[in-house]
Parts: structure tokens; sequence; C-alpha cells
């Protein structure tokens, strides 16, 4: 099966931001994690990280036609909240999306309770951290073995 | 690892209510993919449903002394969205409670949406039927092991 | 035709608890004039009076299987207007309710004017006394009878 | 026993307007179980359409002058959910009015929701087509029955 | 100098609709007063009374070329709180416009309290029954002395 | 193709409100233009104002059956806002309906903002004055050809 | 008669502060006027500006007690929008009250459209300079003479 | 006298429970100082603790007729903010009942800052602790001294 | 134990406005009782009322030093729902602060529901009338014991 | 004259996202009619597409230097909802903006209705599909005519 | 150049009142401060303090006339958020004045992020502690040289 | 000491965009005195303009490792008022960042009165025009001072 992984803003800082809240593990430490797992799993895995709202915009666009992605594993960070831009390429593609946040968003700031992606995304994992990617993965990997 | 399971109301109707929200699985057969993730891990698991949001609030206070649980995996079906009674008791609790929703609450009516246990769980999965329980029995073991 | 009627929370006080919006019926007057007309009409009714939101839940999952209801007439009384968990009942299970209000509820306290039952109901009577449940049933036995 | 029964805008199209919604029957044969149902009970009825706030404004003030009426039902359709000036016609007015709506309100879009004239009506009845028209009449009958 | 006073709907039933709020007098005793000091003040004044919304927008568009009005007050009753057409019917036209209100419209029920017809308005008099309507006159007398 | 052409209230003024807003020409000068340019497109138009919320709506349902309109071309003026019996005349009847603005509502005051007839209505143009009624004709011909 | 005047914060400024809005007059000038009118209509008037609200407090108190009045005419000025302690001393004292505002609040900036104070007023003036307190006393001797 | 004291839910878990909030009373220390304070009292005194909403109700039904409370203390816990079934419990007895709340409320989390039952409690005490028990019961004690 | 009580705006007029909300009892009466229950339990207090926010917060700032104050009892009156600054006044001195209303504001208008200042209370006493004063010495005297 | 057209977030998608609500035709065929209707009308016309909000920005900044556009047409699509910074741009630049919507916002997800840009442009067009492009170049032709 | 510096209700406190919040410096060593920097830069200051928010108001009031003050330095403190009327006096004195707050007011609750004083202000310095009166004094200063 | 000042979207423009908001000077003559600023106070400054949401999260990234600034001038322009992605940027960095706005933020639309980056930065500086970034450079220079 083909994954694509995408970091949304500022998370190439993790591990050094509110490590209260984000945790401690940096970036590369999570996509080794990842990579593992996809290893594992037989799980053929691009991983991005982008500030960027057009670049997270355009990955969407061509995971099926570049990278035959079945599956996308996206954490939109601040764009959860504002970006209906992405929300619109979400529902457009025709690949499952999981929304990942690290932290429990449903239990912090008002404005972080709230997700314009959501109604678009297959399913949401949230709080727990760099293992909630994993999850992700074998909710995409699950919802392929049973079609 | 002890963990208990608890389904919220209604959902002793699951397969037949709204399938094409909810699925089609009833709750016997999730409860089995339940035990048989359980019995691979090693794990000794506790399931209940109740449609009573005091018998769910006495379950959360015996979790700990009755049962030894080390994680509670929680679908609070309805009472998600207004037992405040149900979210002190998952405060009060020292157990790290996972909640877990068959459907994407964050994708569906207004009134879904919001969560008022949220704010006290660890985390929450939603969206990905019955396999939803199962994600979060693994982030409890994952939990665990990392300490 | 057979019809389950269930009274909400407090109702038991009926005629006691301020006459000048409830009326001065107790239940049990309320009650003979329900069974009269169920007798006129060839109706065989079952009559249920709970203050547990949990206990109208079940109520509502076993009219069909225990009680062979082919409709309902309730009275969530105080639950109309929270309790989710009733209104995914009544969603769930495949016979008509009609909901049914003592007071005019509609051009009362704004809390009173939201229900979150109605968008799950077949359809609403208010602000006629106990009258209410005969025009409910009346509407049931009509609505049978088109088909 | 006098009523008088007023069918607010657009009712005159009733049939072919979203018939799943609002049914297939006609006015016209709506007005014929009116009519029968008046017949049978021994009420002279009076029946009207319109499309102006005004007009219905005006028949309400002439109800009890010109046609003696005792009881008045009334569909606002779309002027429920604004009409004060309508409110006040009912409020002012001292025949009792019972307020009918073709489909459940309650349960459909946020606007609809919301009626302006119901805190001024006796009752209210929705969600049973044609035939509430005749609950509305039958809730007139007993109120006057029983004084 | 010319006036017109326009009284809006259900006005015509005054000293029988709720005589604690609106008062005792009847139209024809308050339109009696406002006779009485337009002939005293040399005013020429033009009294009507409509539950149409079509006809005082008509009445405001005439008042100039027709009735050569000089001032005009407004009693807009409950189209106040919601007719944006009358209100535009008033910023439209080139004469001023005094808004009366029998009650205190800003000490009842929230939605008396908003007029959309004020932004457009000289000025607005509540509270003082029908007396209002004489102050209404002063103020427009007062404001052409002084040009 | 047969149109219809319906300028709401307080348009029969234009030319003289508030000409920074809504333009310098006169009903007439749109109505030419309006005539003009139907007779170069081979359209059959009918033009109506009125400043009755009643009357647009009985225009409306003669729309297809008197006039045998196709397309109806509707500026509902302050209408817009808060008519729901006109939002539902447009829903009721089977020709499309293009909503007109003379100014950018949508730039304006935050109660302009807001038509509730848009959800009915097959599309809108707002911010071309006069001209938006030529645009309109256009759309209704372009969809007409493209069937 | 006996009649108290309150003029509230910043009204001292009168003639110079956005005289677009306010007027042109100084408070001396309309002060003249009151006193003007008091002796035309044999009403004994004490006149006070204050801008704080503990005085004005102070003084409504000691109105009957101190001054014998028998009416007050209060420009509550900016204490109009928030001080609930004017408000409450409005009602404490058993002497009608009319609210005077030289500018039409109702058709200014949202905050300005609300009155803590009107719910407990007789009645309210607004959008006639300096006029409105003659309009307020002739309301007040209007009263008193019909008892 | 006799009074009836009623716990809500999760209070069966005071002193471990957020101590820096709640305080590290049990209530078993809590309810002898109760007993302790109705035997230097002479006050008959009946304590539940309840995790159930419709016990609750039950409990507030029976104490008269039962027990013969003349005064009850009530601390609704969570469901102090949703419950309007305990609250109409609450308005349909005839025995003042006191809110009394361990934590100041009214400074905490928004949701906690609105109780639906006060509207129909004699009063409420909140902020003290357990202390707070006894504070009602004094109040409840003061108010039969008075009648 | 020295003690200080702040009654807040209008509270001079207690027993003559709204008495069946208020009471009957003139504040000379309530501070006859707070001296008698001063007097038999040793405490030392020092009474004012202030129809001043501005004294309020002067007497607040005094209370340590000048005062050798322990605990203010403070009835802020209408300055609750509104005075940011009496707030920050009793945020900023370290004397334990006791809030007190003598009716049950939170069954009262909208407006009364809302204290700014409680956030910063120590607890608040409602709806006991003068009683509340004693009861709120009685906290402050059980906390000092306590520690 | 000389024109730019920008096609804003996801608009490259044309045609196989939501076809029952964007239509089927491609972004390549909308921009064929462009052409076509530009030669037609002797406008030489810039077209532009990019998921960017910055490069969105750009365009707008450049389109009067670089390349002499005297009218823009632009389909912010997601951008719409929330890029104040697009608002700024089309504020800050000197040329006329027509914005333009394939489907009928108004009509849509309450998100949808709500256009930041608006306040800032020349008009809307909506609800047309790639036709809306035609019409708001006739509308900036039209404009640029009458001058 | 002459200046007015006013510092409002609790400021007397600082350097004991939330340290962590506020900061340490007293208001003496921010006077200190301000002196030392109006004498370096050739500046003639008057400080005041005063809880009171009449008095704040007179002073802004006499700044011009009194103190030839030729700009204001103005932290209103907790008045801020509500106090219209020290807004409308901001508005009606023609002196420039800079709002200042010690703390980052926009990062802080709620009620702390909205100021009524702002929209007449000519600008705002927040979160700089004392230092923040210097910046505003170079404001002034520059604003003066500029013109 | 080593700063960062970073001008958001559409600032490039200065000078021609409403200058009766945004003042005359160009971005070039502020950036001039910015340097010249910098060079009496001896701070070495790096100085960018983006239109670019992401560049200036990269920025605020790199502004430690790669610029080595202590201290950051930003000016979000439009990204206030929405971008939580620069929000959570400021947040993560250990940079002090003081946010710049031109004109009066506060005193304009409700929109812009709203900072989603306020509570992540040190403080604000707003209506100053281009003397603003000098203030906000002053008040970094006087934080590091004082450490």
């Amino acid at each position: 099966m083909n994954m694509m992984v995408i970091h949304g803003p500022n998370l190439n800082l993790l591990g050094t931001r509110k490590p209260e809240i984000y945790g401690k593990k940096t970036l590369n430490e999570i996509n080794s994690e990842i990579l593992c797992y996809a290893k594992e799993n037989n799980i053929k895995v691009e991983i991005f990280q982008s500030n960027s709202e057009s670049e997270i915009i355009d990955l969407l666009h061509k995971s099926k036609e570049i990278f035959q992605s079945q599956g996308i594993v996206l954490n939109p960070a601040a764009y959860t909240h504002y970006s209906y831009a992405i929300a619109d390429a979400v529902e457009a593609i025709e690949i499952p999306v999981v929304e990942v946040h690290l932290s429990n968003i449903h239990g912090r700031e008002e404005f972080r309770r709230k997700s314009v992606i959501a109604p678009f995304a297959m399913g949401q994992v949230s709080g727990f951290g760099g293992h909630g990617y994993i999850l992700a993965m074998d909710a995409l990997l699950n919802k392929k073995r049973r079609g």
C-alpha cells in the first residue's frame, strides 16, 4: 500500500516547541517511527513537511497521480482551524485522508477545538503524540483490507 | 495490562441503526474483535454497555479499585455532548481514558462536534467504525510501554 | 393497533405542580382518558411513567420487540431540551414517535422552546393539556390507516 | 361551534411544492376533509387562503364580529418565522388560535424552528400533514366542551 | 404646516388590546387629540391606519407629491422590528419622519427593543401612550421653525 | 424565450434615492434597457414593480401558467433579507429565478449581506446597477441554450 | 409641578463636541430653554449636570425628599449603555423618569442602541436635540394632568 | 426541624478529586460535620449521595411525604449545569431548596457559571468547601424561625 | 477578628425598593443584626454604604492598612455585573472577600446572573436576604479558624 | 480593453470535483470560453490559476503596472471566506475587481455565505457555473463603456 | 510640550498586585521614569492617579483649558473595558490621547481584549510594563514634531 | 543588539493604499527611518517584506539560528486576524516579538480588532504610523537592557 504523510506548519520545530504539550520527540524521531512501521507493514510511504498552505494543497492534488497514494495522513497543525482551501482539496481528491493531531485539540483553547477540515476527512486521531501517525496508518491499512 | 471498554447509550442497537453512518457491524461483532485483539496483546479486558449515565459514572469510579483497570476505552455516544457528570468522573479517576466515536463526529451536525468529555480525556479517535476501539487500545498499550 | 405511551420526568406530580401551566388533572386522570380513547378505537396501549433517562431509552428500545408497538406517544418533559440520548433512541427505532407537551412550550422560557428530540419525531402536539395525548394517538391511528 | 381556518402564503400550491415534505394532497383535498370533519361534528367553518400578511391580519380582526368564530385554526406558513404583526393580531383578539404546520418544523432548517406566533397561540400541531387541521379542530372542540 | 400621521398594524384595535400596556384610549380618541392639536397649531394633518406593509410604503412614497407633507408621524407597530422595506421607504423620501410607540418598547420583550426603522428616522418617542403623537408633531413643528 | 422581471419595494423611486449607492438611472431607463436587450435577443419580457410582498408572491405563482415564463429576474430589494414567504414561492415554482441587486449587498450593512431567498435561487448578480438585469437575462438565456 | 432635570457625563461640553451629531447649542442655551418652558408652564425646575455616576444616583435618591420632584428628566449620556446602578436607582424611586437623548441613539453605533435604563423609565425621547428636554417635560406635565 | 441533604454525582470521590479545588475533606468528614451541626441545632437530617439524575429527582419527590423534610440542601454537582429535569423537580415540590457548591463556580470555567437549577432554588452558597452545607442549613433554620 | 462590611449602590433605600424581591428590612435593621452577630462572635466590624464605585475601591484598598480587616463582606449590588474596577480591587488586596446578594441573582434577569467580581472572591452567598451577611461572616470566621 | 482572470485554489481540479455542484466543465474548457468571448469583444485577457494566497496577492499587485489590466475577474474559491490579505490587496489596487463563484455560495453551507472580499469588490456573480466569468467580463466592459 | 499622564483605578497598588503580570515596579518608580524622560525631552508633565471614573473624565475635560496639555497618556485600567463615559470624553476633547496598558491585554482574558476607548484614541501601546508610558510620550512628541 | 523587522502582506504598497488610514510614507521611507534609528542605537537590523504566510513563518523560524536576532518587530497586516500558523510560529521561537500596526486597529472594523497573534507576542503598538516600528525597537532595546 502507498501512503503519503504530510506534516503542517511549525511541525519542523517539534521537540523544542512547548514540549509539555507537543512532546519531546523531534520530527525526525517521529518520521523514523513512521518509516519503521511502514516497513513492518509493507507500506511505501512518502513524508513531507511544509509551512505553506499552497504546498500542502499541491501535495494533496498530486498524491494520486504522482505518488499513487492510496491513503494520506495529514497533520494540518494551525491550518486545521481556518484553511478552507486545504479542506476543499481534501474533499476534492478521491483518497481517504486521516487527520492527526499530536495534542488533544478538543481539550485546549476554544479556537483549537474547531476543525474546518474534519467534515471532509475519513477520521481523526488526536492526543497521542507521535504515535497518532502510527494509529492513522493502521486505520488506513485496516480500511484497505476491508475494502 | 488491564483495560475496561464502555459502550454508551443506544450502542446495543448497532448494526440496525443508520448503518450508512454507524456501519453494519453489531456490537457483538465489535466485541469479538476487541477480545481477539486483547488476547493477541495479552490484555485483560472487561466490556460493558449501558444506556444509563449513572451506571457509566459508577463503572468509571470502580474501574481502578474493582477492576484494576490501567486504561479505559469510552464511547460516550450521545452523552459526549452534554454529560458534564461523566466528564467530571473521567477527570476524577486517575486512569487514562481514550474517547472513541464510530463516526467522524467532527464532520456531522453542529451539536455532535462538541465533546464536553474531551478536555479530560487522554485523546480521541473518531471515524473508523468498530476499528476505533482497537486503535484506542493500541494507544493505551503504547502509552503504558513508554511510561 | 398497539401503542406505547411514555410520560417523562416529574409528570407523576401532575395536578399539584404549577396547575396554571400544566393543568389540574392528575396523571391518573389523564391515563384514564387515554385508556378510554384506546378502548373506543380498538387500540392496545401500554402506559409508562419514568423519571429516568435510561429507562425511557430502554422502553423505546423494547417497544417493537417486547410490546409490538406500532406507534409511540412520548412526553419527554424536561429531557426534551437536552437528552440527545433519547433523541438517538427515537431515531434508531423504526416506530413513529409523536412528541406531546402539556403546555405550549414554544411560548415559554427560551430553553423550553428547543427540542433536541423533534428532528427525529414524526410530529409534535403542544399546548392542549392532557388532551394532547388523545390527539397524538389520533395522529398515529390516522397515519396507520393511510399507510 | 363556529370556526375559521386560515391557510397562509404559498399553501395554494400544495400538492405540487416539495411533496416529499408537504405531502401530495392539494389544498382542495385538505379543505374537503376539513369540511367533512366539520359536518360530522356540527361545526360551521369558514376557510380562507391568502398570501397577504395584511389580509390574514384583517381576517383575524374580523373573526369575532363578522364571522362569530369561537376558534381559529391558523397555518401561518412562512409568516410563522417573522410576522410579529400577525402575532400581535393573534394576541389582540379574544379567540383561541391553534397553530398548524404540515411538516414538523422543529426538525427542519434552523429558521423554521422558531415561531414568533407561538407565544400567543393556544397550542401547536406540527408534522401530520393535512390531518393536522383535523387535530386542531378537535382541540378547539375539546376546549369548548370543557370550558 | 402639512403633516401625515400613519398608524401601523393592529392599532385599529386600540382600547381593547392589552389596555395595561397600550392604554384604554381608542384610536378614534387619539385621532381626536391629534386633530385638536393640529387645529390649535395651524397644522393640516392627514391620518391613516393600515395593517398592510405595502400600503404604508405607498403612503410614504405619496406623502410629498400627493399630500405636500412636510413631516410624518409614523407608528410602525410590529413592522418596527422587521420591515426593512418600510425602513428603505423612510430613508428614500426627503421628509422628516418621527417614529412613535405607545408603550416603552425599550423596556419590553427583547424583540421589541430593536427598530430597523430608527436608523432612518429623525427621532423616536416611546412610552407616552397617545400623547406621543402630540410630542412627535411638536418635534416636527419645532424642527420646521428652526429650519 | 419568455421572461418575467420583478422589481421589489421602493425601486419605483430609483434615480432619486441614494444615487451614490443605487445609481442615477430611473426605473424607466432601466426598463428601456431591459426591453432593448429583450428585443435584440428575441425575448418576450413582462416587467412588474410592486411594493407588496403578496403581489410579488402572486406574480411568482402566476409566472408559469399565466405568462408562460421560462425564467424570472427578481430584485427583491428589502424583502431579500426577511421574506421567507417570497423565498418559499421561489422554491415552489419550477422556473429558474435569478436574484439581482443594484448595489453590492455583500459589501454593505450587516443585515443587507444576508439573503433568505438565495438558497432557492439559481444564482445571484449584485453590484452592477441596472446592468445587472441584463446580466441576469443573459444568464437565463445561456442556461436555456445549454439545457 | 416640581421637576428635576439631570444632564449626564460630558454634556457640559455641548456645543463643541461633535456638533454634527449633538448640535451647536451649549448646555447653557438648552438650560435657558428649559427654564423658559418651565416658567411658561408654572413648573419649578432644578437642573443638574454631573459626570459622576454616584452623584446622579444620589440626585435620584434625593429627588423626592429634598426637592419634592414629581417628575425627572434624565439624559444619562454614556451611562445609558452600562450603568445598572443608575437603572436600579430609577427603578427604586417612585417618581416617573423620562429618558432623553439628544441624538437618535437607535440609529447609531450598535452599543448606543441599548439602554439598560429604559426598562425602568416611563418613556424615552431621542433625536430632537435640546428640544427633547421640552418634550420630556411636556410628557410629565401631561401625565400629571391625566393622573 | 427535618432536613434532607443530597450530594450529587462524583461527590463520593471527595478528598481525592482535584483537592486544590474541592478540598481535602472526604464526604464522610463533611457528613460528620453536618450531623454534628444538626445535633447541636436539633435538626433531624437525612443524607444521600447519588450519581443518578433520576434518583435525585425521586428523592426530591419523596422529601415531603416520606421524610417530612422542611428544607433541602442540594449539591447538584455537574447536574447543576444541564439537568432541567432536576430543576423541574425543585420547582415542583413545596419545600425550600438551598443549592450548595464546594467551589466558587462563578469564578471557574464558563460552563460551570450557569445553573439551570438556581431559578427555582431559595438561594445559593458557593465557594466555602464543606462548610457550605452548614451555612445552607443555617439559612434554612433562619428561614423557618422567621416564617 | 476584624471585618469590613460594604453595602453597594442603592442599598440605602432597602425596605422601600421592591420589597417582594429585596425584603422589608431596612439597611439599619440589617446592620443591627450584623453588629449583634459580630458582638456574639467577638468580631470587630466596620460597616459602610456607598453609591460610588471609586469609594468602594478606596475602601477595599484601605481595608488592610487602615482597618486591619481580615475579611470583607461585599454586596456590590448593581456593580456586580460590570465593575471590572471593583473586581480588580478585590483581586489586588490580600484579604478574603465574600460576595453577598440579598436576592437569588442566579434566578433573575439574564444580566443579573453574571458577576464580574465572582472570579476573584472567596465565595458567594445569594438569596437569603439580610441573613446572607451573617452567613458570609460565619464563612469568614470558619475560614480563619481552619487557617 | 485589458483584463486579468484569476482562478483560485483547487479550481485546477474542475470537472472532477463534485460535478453536481461545480459542473462538469474542466478549467480548460472554461478558459476557452473566456478566450473566445475576449476575442469577440476585443479584450486582451491574461488567465492565471493559483493555489497560493500570496501568488494571488502578487498578481493583483502587478495587474496594473505589469499587465495594464483595466479590470479583474477573480474567483477566490475557498480564500473568499477568510483571506483578509487578498481582500486588502483588492482594496489597495485601483482596478475594478468582479468576484465570481461557480456555485451559488449564498445557498450553501453557512461558512460559504460569507465573503471577506466582497466589501472591496465592484460586484459579485454567483451560481452560473463557467458562464459567470463571461458575465463578469461583460460587467467590466459595460462599466468601461459608461465610464 | 505639555503632557498629562493619567493612571486609572487600582494602579496605586502597582508593585504588589499580581507582579507576574503587572511587574514589580511601584507607581512611584514609574512616575520617576516619566519625570526623568520628560525632563530630558523638555516636556512639562502633570501626573494623576484616580480610582474614580468621573475624576478621570473631569481631568480630560480640564486638560486643555487648565493644564494646556498638548497630549495625554491614559492608562484607563479596568475602565478600558466598559467606560463609554471616558470614551466619550476622549472623543470630545481635541487633544491626542495615547492608551497605555502595562500588560498585553490582547493576550489575556476575553473581556480584557476589548477596549471601548480605543476607537477614539490616537493609538495604543500594551505589554511593555512601565516603559509603555515612555513609548507613549515618545509617540506624542513625534506626532507634534511632524505636525 | 540584533533585530529582525518583518512587514506583512500588502505593505509593499504603502504610500498609495488608503493614505488617510495608512499614511503617505512609502515602505522605503519607513525602512530608512528604521535603519537610521538602528544605526543611532547600535542595532544590527534585517528588514523583510513578504505577502506570503509561509515565508513569514520561515523567517520567524530562522530568526535565531540564521540571523542571531534577539528581538523581532512584526507587522502581520491582514494575517493578524486569522493566521494561527504565524501565531504558532511566534509562540514557538524563543525571541520576543513586538506586534506593530500602522493604524489603530482597535478603532476600526470589527474584524480588525482581533489579533490571533497577540496572545503570543510580548506587546503591541498600534496607531502611530511608521513611527510604531521605532517604538517597537525601543521597547525591545529597553527589555534587553533590563534583562
